[in-house]
């Protein structure tokens, strides 16, 4: 937490009982639709679930996008679903109105206090140093995408679809931090896995609906620049998976999501 | 749907009103655990929730484990969450007695009616003709795994784990069909993302306890034979994903999961 920092001001929940909390959405995080992105609904979730949850830390966490969220006033009503001697389980549902925008079930646990085996099968991305790469969007900002202010992107080269002409490779690695200097927690991980352009516009989409988000924290992030893989697979009738890796500064895996989206 | 096939007798459930809908759990799709295995109890939930949905075809779903369920009565609440104009979204609970053993939320749509572009970026399985692959079992039931004389396997060499020898690598390809002949709908498929030994056995482990389990049906599958393909790449702190894809006898990509586990 840091006090004044839009992530934190524009994630706080206040609890009103009875499992009820009370947000305000504010419009610093849209992307490409205008409507508030999902990965920052998930966080405002993860916050007023974490209020409920005997363990400091998001593990798994699922998310469904049922229907787009707008900025103003919601409610997130979070229920228990169990707590276990290590993992805790809860659901939370954010509702602006009489209608339910976002459901997130998540098991917390405490990443500290994990012991077990570790075998890395795979590298952190190829990058040249966040201070030699390139912002893509040249310190510009992009009227309606407020996210893009919220987050700073460096990458090795400008992206296809940036200047008109996708690239036809559905794949990206990337270098990605708050703009406003704040460490990134495992609350901003799992906003972060959904703050980049979809790796489809290098196939000329125009932008992808997400239904649902599935993340995985792995562990507390070092501070720093956080480096980044995107890339769609399988694109069959439009719908497709989006998979996503964080890998700290220490070049450690912090974060591993995927998304079922459909193309716009 | 087989008359008497024991994966739709053991799946069977009868709506009681009121989204409640009861079910008998049996001792015929245990794993290494002896508990029912997470599949079929989704595969449970599935059906339950599909007499809820106005479309027919589970596109994503996702299921969190809560507690081990046990062979015998259990009740399965659903929920309508939204009906939109092509998706449908909706979470069922399965309860034995009163506690919850599996939430899902799970999308359902026609996925026939899908349409929007399609690129496969990645290849099936490389495996030989299942006549020609070998039972990793040689037809021996293990007792306990009672899924294991559900579904016959057939891989390229036998497993080293199976030798007593894990080979250390926590990848496999291999095929799968239900022993007693029966087509593979989006419900089995939903069920056999989760039926295979955990790819992290070859690493020297006794088993995984899975948290969490997301998967994507992209297309009903051909009949035959269903080339499989297992991965875990990162496992940390003894936290692991598993992922696992499902090609068809066409050669087409028909499901796609990602597990969150922990090494046993």
């Amino acid at each position: 937490m840091t006090a004044g920092h839009p992530f934190d001001t524009d994630t706080e929940v206040a609890s009103v009982g009875g499992g009820r909390h009370t947000a305000t959405l504010t419009d610093r995080w849209t992307a490409l639709t205008g409507a508030p992105n999902g990965g920052y609904l998930l966080a405002v979730c993860l916050r007023a679930l974490g209020r409920a949850m005997p363990y400091p830390d998001p593990m798994v966490v699922s998310a469904t996008f049922v229907r787009a969220a707008r900025p103003g006033a919601a409610d997130v009503h979070t229920e228990v679903v169990r707590t276990g001697k290590r993992v805790a389980t809860g659901q939370a549902r954010l509702v602006q109105g009489d209608t339910e925008a976002v459901r997130v079930v998540a098991s917390f646990s405490d990443l500290r206090e994990a012991a077990g085996p570790t075998m890395v099968l795979d590298r952190p991305p190829t990058l040249p140093p966040p201070e030699k790469a390139v912002d893509p969007l040249g310190g510009a900002s992009i009227p309606g995408i407020t996210i893009a202010d919220r987050i700073e992107y460096r990458t090795a080269d400008k992206p296809g679809w940036l200047s008109g002409a996708p690239n036809g490779d559905p794949r990206a690695e990337f270098w990605m931090r708050f703009r406003e200097p704040r460490d990134h927690d495992l609350f901003a991980l799992a906003m972060l896995v959904d703050a980049a352009s979809p790796a489809v516009m290098e196939l000329g989409a125009s932008g992808a609906a997400t239904l649902q988000l599935t993340v995985h924290l792995r562990a507390h992030p070092a501070p720093g620049w956080l480096a980044c893989r995107a890339a769609t697979r399988y694109l069959i009738d439009g719908h497709h998976e989006e998979d996503f890796e964080i890998w700290d500064s220490r070049g450690a895996l912090v974060a591993q999501s995927r998304q079922f989206a459909l193309l716009r």
